[in-house]
């Protein structure tokens, strides 16, 4: 059972960093930084809140400079995204689908990894699983000089608040397994992308009330 | 004795907190973010530099996301702002005197736990006092994309410094007592408005000085 | 032999410390912050990147806030910036060559550290001092509002790669000595400086690509 796990975790992890690079690198191609500086938010954007789940929890050295196979994944995604990055006009909505996807993988991945950690409350967990999924997006906007999606849209913490809940009482009720994972995953996604789907519509106040 | 001390420090946290999660929510009306932005800025300026301290003093997972108390208290302090927010022109005015309260609650309570941990020496302990003071207030401002306040104002780092050594000094002096530790916040608080009144007429050269 | 690594690794770290509270200082001038602005952008630029080392290592209290010695010199650079900067349209050079003088010695302490602490692996280690390298000044930059250097020119992360390398493999090689560590740190920061002149005759893609 802790194989199957780890090997949910792995997937999970290596799932949210991949699309993770991808979205970084999507911005840093944005911005217009070179191949240096779309490797470096790529990977910042795919291990900033794996990193910051290794922290809080005390997992040290964390996985995210310490598994050479998360490392690769970010790497390559930074490098995917340098060498096919498709039109800069597509680009905004493609970002905000991958990291829907990140937010998914990740909310789920950290708060599985901080329940199973001893000593990490079932609040904490839920928390841990939030910080893990928005931690490597905020690191993304902060580094690329825009302030974080996090706050800038509605029901985006939320979605990933939803998976850690369900991720803990799966554990408290020791019925976690690989499908509530999966599970967990793909609704934190759908949630998020329903989120996204009705904001092209409907224009924050942000937006619309002038101030 | 240490349970006088976890009072204090749980009180003090919890001032901390919630005068924070107002500063921070303020800041995210005035950016316009809507209620989950508000929600978001709210906790990360309260909770920011709770969890710095705890994560440099290693008390891992920080009470910043396992105590359920100063979890609510920053929750609802970003509420109680997306509810009741004062008129826009007079916000920064307020953010300001909040700003104080909290530095004045997170620099006796920060340089408290560190110098009640083992193996944190003294001199640490008093900026592990500052950096929780002012961590939370970096956190805000990064987030919502301005300058941090402790790089554009003078005196404000250096209230907390010396909260800090008041706490330090009298743990060596072995006279660490409650009234001890809320004078040195009262101080704090004192010394950091008195700055603030000040440079409302003082401009600061950042200003009055062309480039 | 540990005391050898000992006086190398403070060494290292003392030069990296001042230099890089040089070149947070002389930012801080040029933004026009005030005194206390300055020591504290200081102290965080020179700070900043030991102490991820430290946090990621899970060696806490960081050397960056208990070590007497590094803060005295974190703090000393930020007052000599105050007092001796020079005119204002030199800075940006001076900034930079300083930066690479950071970047090469926290590079080598940084995955010297790594590598000698138990449980730390080869690729964490050189990912380590990297992050020891870049961080400061992506602290630095963050604070005073700018995208870190380390996103806008190429060869900026690469060149303590390289520092890190050599590092790790001399540590495999169990000839890790004093020389080495200063070749590898020499050779980072001329790296570096050849990046840096290439750079100033040859505009990045950044520049010259209309959006």
């Amino acid at each position: 059972m802790p194989t199957t796990f780890a090997s949910a975790q792995l997937a999970l992890d290596l799932v949210g960093v991949f699309v993770f690079a991808l979205s970084g690198g999507l911005v840093a191609v944005k911005k217009r930084f070179d191949l240096f500086g779309v490797l470096v938010l790529a990977c910042a954007a795919a291990l900033g809140g794996g990193i910051m789940r290794d922290l809080l929890i005390g997992s040290v050295p964390p996985v995210g400079i310490s598994d050479w196979r998360l490392l690769t994944a970010a790497a390559l995604g930074g490098l995917v995204t340098f060498l096919f990055h498709p039109g800069v006009e597509r680009v905004t909505r493609f970002v905000r689908v991958l990291d829907a996807a990140g937010l998914a993988a990740f909310a789920v991945a950290g708060s599985l990894k901080a329940v199973t950690t001893p000593g990490v409350s079932p609040v904490a967990s839920v928390l841990v699983g939030v910080i893990t999924a928005i931690g490597g997006g905020i690191v993304r906007d902060l580094l690329a000089g825009q302030v974080p999606e996090v706050l800038r849209r509605e029901l985006y913490a939320l979605p990933a608040m939803l998976g850690g809940v369900i991720v803990v009482v799966a554990a408290q009720l020791e019925s976690l397994q690989d499908w509530v994972l999966w599970t967990s995953a793909a609704l934190v996604f759908a949630v998020r992308m329903v989120a996204v789907r009705l904001d092209l519509n409907a224009p924050t106040p942000l937006r619309s009330t002038p101030t």
